[in-house]
Order: C-alpha cells, then structure tokens, then sequence
C-alpha cells in the first residue's frame, strides 16, 4: 500500500494497520446546554476545560437531560476509519469499571483493535467527557480524564505502533506530562519502522498551552497535521488564516485545515487544495466534526486518494456526525461512501 | 384543574402534580442492527424479552456501536410531560450505582420529580435495556430489570400518588410478582385521593402472559388506556382491529390507540376521534413513540384539552421522538408545541 500524495510521507512496506490512533479513551455525557450555563460555569465555549471528579460532578449536576457516546477525539477518528473499512487500532488508559467497558465495547464493536491498558476500578474511574451543545450546534467540553490521566510510556503498546501504516496522536495528550514521553515513544518506534506521524492540534487553548510543543512536533517529527482556523492561528499566533497557512506551507507538511461550514483547505508542499463541505440537513452537534474529518482524510490518504479526494471522503464523514448529538458514526460511513461515489 | 374529556375521569380539587408515573428505570443501551441478528439471538422482533444478567452481557458482546439513553417506558412518558411544561412524578427502584446514578440525573434534570426506591449496589445492579434499532426504525428490547425487578408494595411513596391528578403504570409491571401489588396498592391510593388511572398495554407478549390482568384492570380500575394496534387485538384475541375498538367501547374507557404512520384513534364512550400522525423528514428509531404519544395526551387531558387535541399533541412528542436514536425527547416539547400551535 503506497501513498501517492506529492509530499515525504515515508514508503513503507505492506503493513497491517491503516492508522492506528493513541489518545484518552472517554465515554461523552451529551446535554444540550444555553450560553448563561457555560458562563455561569466559567467554560470557555467551543473549548475542552480539564476538570477533576469532584467539579465533573458538580457541572454534570447542573445540565439537563443526557445521552451517552463513546467519545474521545483520536478514538472517534479511528471508529471512523473502521467504519470506511479501514484497517485501525487504538491505545488508551482505562478502568476496570463500567464506563470502561461501554467505551471497550463501542470500539471494539466499530471494528477498531483496541490495546487497552487496564487499570483496577479506583475513585477516579475511566474517563468521561460532559459534553454541553448549545443551539448554535457549538460544543463546550469539561474533561475528566480519570485515569487516562495516567497514562505513560509503560502502557504503550509498540507492536501495534509498528505494524501502522500511521500513527495519529491527540494533541491533548500534551496536557499529561508522562503521556508526552509515551507520544515521543511511539513516533520514534512509528519512524523506525518505516510508519508516518500524524498530530491532531485539538483544541485553541491546548495549542497555547503547548505552543512550542506543537511546533517542534510538526517541524521535526509529524508527517500529517490536522487543525482547524483557531487552532492554527493560535498555533502562529496570527490573527489571519492567511498568514497561517503561509507559515505551514514554509514547514512543508501536510496539513489538512478544517474551516466549519466553509469546507477544508488542504495545505501542501506543491499547493493549497479547498475542499467544500457536503450539505447537512441540520446542524445538531458539531462535537467530532474534526476527529471524523480526519477519519475519511487518513482513510483517503492510506489507500492511495489524492489530497482532494481524501478531503472530500473527510468532508463526508464530518457531514455524518454533525447531524446528531455525539461524535461517533450512527450510520456505516463505507455505505455513505458508496452511495456518494466516493468510494469504489 | 378540571378535565373536560366526556367521561368520567373522577373529579377532583387541585393536585399538585399531573401525572405521577410507576415503571421500571431503566438506561436504554442502543444500537442499530440487522434482521440476522435478532434471529440468532432468538429476539422476537419489535418485543420486550426479559433476560438475566449473564443473557444481557452475552447480547450487548453481540451488539455493535452504542449510544447508552435513559429510558424505561413511564419514565419516558412523565420525562415528556415535563418537557411539555407539565408536573410529573416518577417512582421507580434502582441500584446505588452508576447506571442509577446516570438515570436519576437524567429525570431530575428535565424537571421530573423522582422518588426513588434506592437499594445498595450489588451484582444485578441498576436496570438496563438493550435495544436494537433495524433499518426500518423497530426496535428491540432484551431487558435487564436487575434490582427493579424486586419492585414493591413497600418501595411506594403513597404520598406522591395521593397528590397527582393521573397515576400512570407501565403494563410491564405484570411481570413482577411482587410489583402487581403495588400496583395494585397504587391504584387503590389514587382512586381514594379522587385521582384516576392510567394504563399502557406496554407489549404484545407482556399482554399475552397477563390478559386477565390487564382485562381486570381496565374494566375495573383504569380511566384511561394506551396501547397500539397490536397489544390491543392481543387483548382481546382478535385479528381485527375494528373487532378490538368495538370491546374497548363497550368497556366504557377513555383509550388511546396508536396506528404508527396512520396516527391514532381515541376511543370514548361518546365515539371515537382519528387524529393524524405528524410527517418525520427521516424515522430513525420508533423506540418511545408510544411513551412520547401518551405525554402529550396525558399533557392534554390534565389541562382541558378535547381529546382530539390532546390526541395532536401526543403525535407531536411521538414525532420528536422518532427522529432519533433513544426515546427521550432531546427538543424541548413546550417549544416545539408553541411552535405547532398546540400551547397557548
């Protein structure tokens, strides 16, 4: 399986796993929520606020009537792959308890490999995401990490790492400090079997507060960057797209830049590519629009597409997930797909 | 507040609440499926099986991609009420746990006043419903009652009975012994505070394994019935519908009878009134279509509505319901009947 786009993603040899995504396995807990609750929790909306048990408690107290959804950003993308067909793993912390296995059951169930590390059921649990969506379809996350928050180089599971075609990393994982030691653990192990990196920059505020972080990651390491405008403009900290875009053309990687409702620009060494966005009925929860964007993107881009048509197949995937409450797939993204002629 | 329906609901002074509901908690666990999947789980499809534990866990390993939603048939009804502007009440038995804990927040937050039976955490654990959605939007239950299934006389706070307008019981209680007493004890305590009955036939087979109950209740007891086409030719042994609506005049009951797509027929002494249904851009999941129905109508007939209007705003909850996966309503009812001109 080669990979045909114009830019130094590393040949390798036939591989066992299209992508395999390392980030906080979480179970979202969905409401949706009005402005005056966002302000008169102090979230910052449209941002993912770190939070321990005892405030999850008290905002989980306070908002309305919820579903629940496996959630969790690199874990979405890669239920999306395996939902296109593809070939994907995931490796992330969790509990022995009930919120765990719910989240081991949803992905395992998509088609994903999952390497969990399992720790003994504590106070703190598995993580769990409170998800507010106001009716602007904007969502406002509070994490509690629980024992994701633990995670570190010794739950890294490197096998899986090298036998992926691609290795995508969350970008929250900066916000644990022995989960960045695993991160530089599996994109050395990831280079050294041939495999690529890909960063997702997650979140405006997690870009500030792991600028220089990010920056290093993807001059000198990552192969594949996905953002969306906020993020990369905070990442530069310009106030213009433009100059932003400009400043990742000088990296020379790949970059795939998600702007809402006005589709994607695809950003490479030989050119910009703008892609639109596919209609959507209506706009319910834009919660995984990112992380299910570069579920079609990777998918795309494993199986020898060209940058515009993996921009569309991510277009696709994003249109899917944004027209219901939580951030996984509710209908087969290979049969959409399909049925869109973007997959044969 | 008086009830104008020209049958003889049972005066009564000002109450504090409309409706308090009686049921089994439950956390509905959905996934979409195929027909192949309920044949070799042995599932009759559209129907309730109640399975133990170990049966719950073996179904849910089969499963795939889950959203997890409180449910339970009453408490989907009174969770609508409220949504719809109305003081419901819910009593029901759950577990000291996280699926207890989740389903609690959950009715509290919409505006549900909860009195719960709360026992210790322990194996059975809080109930639970698996629910497989096909694509032609039936669903499927396989029900864990787990600690609800111990339901009794004793778990009954008379007091929230003796305040409501309308007691409501899910036809599921039948299938726990000790349940049908507090059914009944909760029957005798409305009718002595001047409240009346309400009934859903809840379940084909459920009807099937109690028709003398459920014949006793509803021409003994009950003032007002839900069921669909199906659960009422199952109470009455018949394969015409028209032969059923026949016997349910002569009762003398007020019911409610829901037709899916061609909408519903209330029943009543005085004749019988079609109400349409409302037209859904896409039904996804039926699940809660007859709860939602009967929080409308039930929302009607505590603030003097006819029954035809009250008929309308019962399709009108069932259609927000639809339109999604789970079966509570994730639009608030109060603004969508404003918007429909079935609120004032």
């Amino acid at each position: 399986m080669s990979i045909t786009v114009p830019v130094s993603l590393s040949p390798r040899p036939p591989v066992f796993l299209d992508v395999v995504g390392i980030g906080s396995p979480l179970l979202d807990i969905v409401a949706r929520s009005d402005d005056a609750l966002l302000e008169r929790l102090g979230l910052a909306k449209g941002s993912m606020t770190l939070v321990d048990r005892d405030a999850a408690e008290a905002i989980h107290a306070s908002m309305g009537t919820t579903i629940q959804v496996s959630g969790g950003s690199a874990a979405n993308t890669v239920a999306g792959i395996a939902s296109l067909g593809g070939a994907a793993g995931f490796i992330g912390r969790i509990a022995d308890d009930e919120v765990g296995a719910l989240f081991s059951h949803d992905i395992s169930a998509i088609g994903v490999e999952f390497e969990a590390a399992v720790v003994p059921a504590t106070h703190e649990g598995s993580g769990r995401c409170l998800v507010m969506v106001t009716d602007d379809a904007q969502r406002t996350m509070a994490t509690h990490l629980g024992v994701a928050n633990g995670f570190a180089p010794s739950d890294l599971d490197i096998s899986i790492v090298e036998r992926s075609q691609i290795t995508y990393l969350e970008g929250y994982l900066f916000d644990q400090p022995p989960a960045k030691d695993a991160m530089r653990a599996a994109v050395a192990a990831a280079h050294e079997a041939d495999g690529s990196v890909a960063v997702s920059l997650s979140d405006r505020f997690c870009v500030e507060r792991h600028r220089q972080d990010f920056l290093t990651l993807i001059e000198e390491e990552a192969e594949l960057l996905f953002a969306n405008e906020d993020e990369i403009k905070e990442l530069f900290e310009t106030r213009s797209t433009e100059a932003a875009l400009d400043a990742l053309e000088q990296i020379g990687i790949v970059a795939a830049i998600t702007l809402g409702a006005k589709g994607c620009v695809v950003v490479t060494p030989s050119g910009r590519i703008d892609v639109a966005a596919v209609n959507v009925a209506e706009v319910v929860d834009t919660n995984g629009a990112g992380d299910l964007f570069a579920a079609g993107f990777l998918y795309g881009m494993t199986h020898n597409y060209d940058p515009a048509r993996s921009g569309e197949l991510g277009a696709l995937c994003a249109s899917e997930v944004i027209g219901h409450l939580g951030a996984r797939p509710q209908r087969n993204l290979r049969d959409l797909a399909l049925e869109a002629g973007l997959l044969d």
